[in-house]
């Protein structure tokens, strides 16, 4: 008899990790001599820690193809990082606890950087334990910042989402430049690094083009530099349509949406980048401005997802499977990309070793010179990830995403852990 | 020689006018004895008074086409407002003016509630005139307040973005809930009426779908009732999200987001409604809260625009040629309604003077008795308008849009005008 498989989702969630759901669980129904039953764990590890495993098996195979169009963690996921072997033992020795009472032998891990180093752990504890397990870790981040990987699956639709939506906004205010707005600021995820608002740049094809600006985390912000080339923009073109990062800096390395001053009742200043940089704007340049913050809808617009990042979402599920049936672990599934022009891609692994605690960072040759825009080198990487388009069935005017059983599987420890406390 | 007309787009811009005003051209090219040249305005009534006109005749039939896949406002737009004969007496007379010397004798205004006024004071400044002047209003406003029509075109695809938004964040909220935010808030657009805070209800099609709440303008914001309710959903579901007006107000009247205090520096606080709901509700819940303030991508996401309002958006420019062409004026054209399900509408027109400063409100038994959700019946009368899609061509990732050329029409008035000033 094959041993059982469990996949579990982590961290922030995407438009398209439910197509790497959908991959694994094809997969593994189409292995059954080398993947037992396959169980998914409610709300990421944390669910392994409670024992709330569901049964995949019970999802129709309609359910689980239509995960390819359904956004967020369709199984849940978790906000929740386990610490160093020795400082959370307790919640590793659950772990496995609760894999041998259901005689999983893989483990599938969905996630970014910092579940690939549970992923990385678990694997030395099932060791260190005499508990055979395979670990994989399957990517997923829309901050792109996994190393040893082209891009990272849940990155293109964000690119896809940044780039559509300000082109969009950026025909909307040149129209009303002349007698109403003149700047518009669209704030994007990703505290870190500056893919997502990178990704704003593909919209500015030919001069002119909004975005007019971009604002990165890896640039210092420098007001006077900022208002003069907003003023610039407005003076040459009417307008000015920027991308900004949430997490911009202050030459200090503050994030200037928290050095941005507090209220009379001493609160951080609410708000994000976006209005700060809206109130500098309408006291220097005197013009109306507007700003949107897509925050969540970004992440979850499934309904302008990125084919090439479905795609590559649902191919590495399916090849985490393979590489399981083929009795390996400890290794993440990596995309290797083998042409830009026509994009092509195929698969490899990377040890875990390799990735866990390894953050991407946006190279600086994809920064233009003067701060405030991508450059050819970066538009040929990005482009090739927010191509294709496949919308969700829409019915009533609305997209439609599975509905699952989500039907729990028995808990056989025996025995409750309280994953706050470890006990 | 039949005369020239004139096309202006007014106001906030749609994802959809530039449909209106794909109508106008071709319906206006396939009637050549009965109208003359079409130009267009620039940047609405102020290129009228600044004599910019541009010959519509210079766009390909294939750039024409794709005005119905491109947001904005092709031609420009304006916020500008005229006042009463007498107050702008010397901005109407230049009007005539300008269309005395391009011999235009059909003016098709294409707006919201302020440019039927508009239209309306220059059809009566051209018989004080005697300059013979066919006025005719073509309906646009994401606000779906004027009166006499079933819908504005631009409502649907703003209604529509945000079902869908929600609908999309709420599936990517519940996924995190458990470990991580539990409350999203979705900020909309809709400053007098709460027409597009409810097409988001259209999203909770079952018990527990997203938005669990929806803040309307039209009830006084009670914030007691307001956290009681949101932590209700928390517990209820583990989660809540809702979709909030940015016109929500006090029960004084005032604007909750400008009533929300003042920073150090006396500046009232930035921001909007949705980070004020959002800094309550983590004082009185303790929980994480994410939200979005969506702004101008909502007017302008023509790539999930409503199939239903292009459709409506169109033919409301096609029938103002029609009127035109039978040598009326003085209307505008409407939507009527002929059935709910599946959806019928024809076209009809209403004198200006029952339209002009008449403001169409949402009817208050569309919102639930406890304040905080739709009815069946706002239900009934919202779901038709967001049906159907119409996605614009994509190439490189990106949805194309039409480049006009805009070609200038000599001036021929021999004047200039600052219509600043109105000398």
């Amino acid at each position: 008899m094959p041993r059982n498989a469990l996949y579990a989702q982590s961290g922030g969630v995407t438009a398209v990790i439910n197509a790497s759901a959908q991959g694994v669980i094809e997969a593994a129904r189409a292995a059954p001599d080398r993947i037992g039953k396959l169980f998914a764990a409610r709300d990421g590890i944390v669910g392994v820690l409670a024992e709330e495993l569901v049964d995949t098996g019970a999802e129709s195979v309609e359910t689980v193809a239509a995960l390819r169009h359904t956004p967020g963690g369709a199984f849940g996921s978790c906000r929740y990082k386990l610490g160093s072997l020795e400082k959370h033992r307790a919640h590793y020795e659950r772990l496995i606890e609760v894999f041998r009472a259901h005689d999983i032998g893989i483990f599938f891990y969905n996630g970014g950087g910092d579940s690939a180093d549970t992923c990385l752990k678990v694997g030395r504890i099932s060791q260190q334990l005499g508990y055979p397990l395979q670990a994989i870790h399957i990517p997923k981040t829309m901050d792109n910042d996994l190393p040893h990987t082209d891009c990272c699956p849940g990155f293109g639709s964000v690119a896809k989402y940044t780039a559509v939506s300000i082109r969009e906004a950026g025909v909307d205010l040149a129209s009303m430049a002349r007698t109403s707005t003149q700047v518009f600021i669209l704030e994007v995820m990703g505290r870190h690094a500056g893919w997502t608002a990178a990704a704003g740049g593909l919209a500015a094809e030919s001069v002119g083009d909004a975005p007019q600006l971009i604002l990165f985390p890896e640039v210092a912000f420098d007001e006077a530099r900022f208002l003069a080339a907003v003023a610039h923009n407005v003076r040459h073109y009417g307008h000015c349509a920027m991308v900004v990062s949430e997490g911009l800096r202050t030459a200090g390395g503050e994030f200037l949406a928290e050095a941005g001053g507090r209220d009379a009742f001493g609160h951080a200043q609410l708000g994000g980048v976006a209005p700060l940089l809206a109130d500098k704007i309408k006291a220097a340049l005197r013009c109306k401005v507007h700003y949107a913050q897509s925050d969540y809808l970004m992440r979850s617009a499934r309904h302008v997802a990125s084919k090439v990042d479905l795609d590559q979402a649902y191919a590495v599920g399916r090849a985490a499977v393979e590489i399981a049936a083929q009795g390996r672990g400890g290794v993440m599934v990596s995309i290797v990309r083998t042409a830009d022009q026509p994009y092509a891609w195929s698969l490899a692994e990377v040890a875990l070793t390799e990735v866990a605690n390894v953050e991407r960072k946006m190279p600086s040759e994809f920064i233009r010179e003067d701060g405030f825009h991508i450059t050819a080198a970066c538009r040929k990487y990005l482009l090739p990830l927010i191509e294709g388009e496949e919308p969700p069935p829409f019915r009533n005017g609305l997209p439609q995403f599975a509905r699952l059983k989500l039907q729990a599987v028995p808990a056989r420890t025996g025995k409750t852990f309280d994953w706050q406390s470890g006990t």
